[in-house]
C-alpha cells in the first residue's frame, strides 16, 4: 500500500467482500489505504490483506473521513443509509446492491458496455446484479451489430447469489443427504421470507420476493436493469430466473430476436471479439460452458450458438459466468479502474 | 390377473419398466398374462408383481406369441429389432423409445391431448419423449383457447431422463463431494459419447447426442414431436434442453406467444380445467412447482404464471412433471387403458 487511493470496502466480510478483496490484489489497484467495514456484528474481526493483518471497523459515518473510493456491498439498507455520507466526505461510492440502480441520477455500469455513463456520475456509481451484467455482456454487442428485437431470458442460478448462508445451505444439506439425515432449509429462497425449500436435488423459481404482475424482484433486475445500461428503455425483454443446485457460477437460457438476421458463425465471431466474453462452442467436441468448470474465471462464457428454428432473425444461446466474480466483485473493481483511468476519482 | 389381456413388458428391470409394472398394479389394468422381457444379460432375474415371482425372460421373437399389449422400453434398438416381429404375431406395441415418433404411419399419443389418433394406429404406438408430454400438456389447452404463435423453452431435466445409472452417478457424486473424495463421471451427458461431466453442483447443457443445426437430439424431439402431436407441423417452436442435478422431475420454463392475448388469470382457469394439470400458482404463499414436491405425481404441475411484459399475447410458465411417471411410465399405460376403452386392441 503506497501511492495510490484511500479505498474503503463496506460489507469487507461477506462473500463479495471477501472477493472484491482478493480481486483488488490480484489486479493490484492503486491502493494507499484500505479500510475494512462492516455492520457492528463483524466489527473486530480480522482479516490479511497483502500479508497484512487488517482489523474490521464498524461502518459508520466518520469511517468515511478521508476515503476516496468506497466499495458498498452490504445489503441495500446500508447503502441507503451510508451511501450519500461517504459521498457528502468525499467518496466515490461503487454500490453493489439494488438501492441506487434505477435512479435516473445514477450510472449504472458495465464497463465493457457503457463506460461512457462513468462521466455523468455525481459521486454514486452502481453495480448492476450479477444476472444482468453476465447477459449484458452479451447481449450489447448483439445490439450493436444487429439491433436487439425482443429477448427471452431463463435463469440457472447459483446458490452464491444469496450469500455465504446460503452456499452452507446447500453444502449442508448435500452431506445431510449423503449421511442419511433429514435435510433442512432456513436460507433460501429469501431468508426474510415465511417459506424456506431445500435447495439439494431441487429447483426453486423464486429469486428474490415477488414484486408485481408475478414477476419477482430478480426478474424485474433484469429487465429494468437492462434497459437502462444498453440505453434502451422500450426494449422486449423477459425473464424467469430460477435458483439452482450449483454453487457459484450463473446460466442463462437466452432466446434473442434481432432485427437483422445473423447466422450462428457470424454470431460466434462477434462473441468471440466481445471484450469479456469467451466463447466456448464445439458440440463436435461436446463443448460448451458448465458452471463447475468456470468458476472463479474472469469472462462470460457462451457456446450452444444457434440460428433459432422458429424465428428468421432469432439466435439461441447459453451463457455461464461466474457470478460472484464478473457478476459483482470483478465488476465492481473494473469500475473503480475505470474511474482512476478517466480521472473521475478526486484526488 | 384373471380376465384381461396377455401384456408383455420389454425392458421390464429398466427405472421406466420398474414403473410400468408399478403403474399397472395401481391402477388395475386388466391383465390376464404378465410376460416381462428383456435382453438376455438380464434373463432369470426374478421380478414382483401383485405378490408373485415373475422371471425375466429373454425378448426373443416367440416370446411375443399369444401377447395382445407389448410395452417396449429397452432402447430404440430394441424396438427397431422387435417391434414389428410383435405386431404381426398379433400385439399391439407401445413403444417409450424414439424409433417410430416421427414415423407419419405411427401415431404418437398423449391421450388428454390426441387420443383419436389411435384410432389409426397400425400396430405400433410411440410414447412421446418425456420432455415433450410434460409440456405438450400445457401447450394443448392453450392452443385450443388462443392459437399458439410461437414457443420458446429452455429445460431443466432430471437425471433420472439417462437411467439408472444416471441417478446413482449422481448419487455417488454427492456421496463422494460429502466425503471428501473426488468426483468421476462416466455416464452422462450420453453414455456412449467420448466425454463425461460431473452433474452434482453442475449443469450439462447436452441432453442426448448432437444433431444437425447445433440442436441436440433432445431439442429435435421436443420441437418435431410436439408439432406432429398437436397437428401443427408449422408451429414456431424453439428449445434449449439442460441436465440439472435433480433425481427425477423435468423443469421446463415456457415462453408462449399466442395468436390472442390471454389474461394470466384466464390462463390459470384453461389450465385448471385442462385433463392431466394442475395449477400451483400462489405468489403470495410462495407457491410453485418443485421437483423434490412433485416426485411420484401424476399430474404436470404449472406455476409462475404471468402476462410476458416483452409481448402482447404472450405468457411466462414454469412447468414441472414427473419424468418417470408421466413422462414415460404413466403416459404408456394411459394409451394402453384408451386402447381398452376404444376397442383397439386386438382380442
Amino acid at each position: 500500500m503506497s501511492m495510490g487511493y484511500s479505498v474503503a470496502v463496506v460489507g469487507a466480510t461477506g462473500v463479495v467482500g471477501e472477493e472484491l478483496l482478493a480481486i483488488l490484489q490480484e489486479r493490484q489497484f492503486p491502493i494507499s489505504e484500505l479500510r475494512l467495514l462492516a455492520s457492528a456484528r463483524s466489527a473486530g474481526l480480522e482479516v490479511e490483506y497483502q500479508g497484512k493483518i487488517l482489523q474490521v471497523q464498524e461502518a459508520r459515518p466518520e469511517a468515511f473521513d478521508g476515503v476516496q473510493i468506497a466499495f458498498f456491498s452490504a445489503g441495500g439498507s446500508v447503502s441507503q443509509a451510508l451511501a450519500s455520507t461517504a459521498v457528502e466526505r468525499g467518496a466515490v461510492v461503487i454500490d453493489n446492491t439494488s438501492f441506487f440502480r434505477l435512479d435516473p441520477e445514477v450510472p449504472l455500469v458495465i464497463p465493457e458496455v457503457n463506460a461512457d455513463d462513468l462521466g455523468s456520475h455525481k459521486g454514486i456509481i452502481a453495480n448492476p446484479n450479477c444476472s444482468t451484467i453476465i447477459i449484458d455482456l452479451v447481449l450489447a454487442p448483439l445490439h450493436h451489430a444487429a439491433g436487439l428485437k425482443r429477448v427471452v431470458l431463463s435463469t440457472y442460478q447459483a446458490v452464491s447469489g444469496a450469500g455465504i448462508k446460503a452456499i452452507h445451505e446447500l453444502e449442508d444439506q448435500v452431506k445431510d443427504y449423503a449421511a442419511g439425515k433429514e435435510v433442512t432449509a432456513k436460507v433460501l429462497p429469501v431468508s426474510s421470507a415465511p417459506k424456506h425449500y431445500p435447495i439439494a436435488f431441487n429447483l426453486i423459481p423464486q429469486i428474490d420476493l415477488f414484486e408485481d404482475a408475478g414477476y419477482t424482484k430478480e426478474e424485474w433486475k433484469m429487465i429494468r436493469e437492462t434497459q437502462k445500461l444498453l440505453h434502451l428503455p422500450e426494449l422486449r425483454i423477459t425473464a424467469t430466473t430460477v435458483r439452482v443446485p450449483v454453487l457459484r457460477c450463473h446460466s442463462i437460457a437466452a432466446n434473442i430476436e434481432l432485427e437483422q438476421k445473423l447466422s450462428a458463425a457470424k454470431v460466434q465471431e462477434i462473441l468471440s471479439q466481445a471484450a469479456g466474453v469467451s466463447v466456448l462452442d464445439d458440440p463436435s467436441q461436446q463443448l460448451y460452458p458448465m458452471p463447475i468448470e468456470l468458476s472463479g474465471c474472469d469472462d462470460v462464457f457462451v457456446g450452444r450458438i444457434r440460428e433459432d428454428n422458429s424465428s428468421a432473425t432469432g439466435i439461441n444461446l447459453w451463457v455461464v459466468g461466474d457470478q460472484i466474480r464478473k457478476g459483482a466483485a470483478l465488476n465492481a473493481v473494473q469500475i473503480a479502474e475505470e474511474l482512476h483511468r478517466r480521472g473521475l476519482v478526486k484526488i
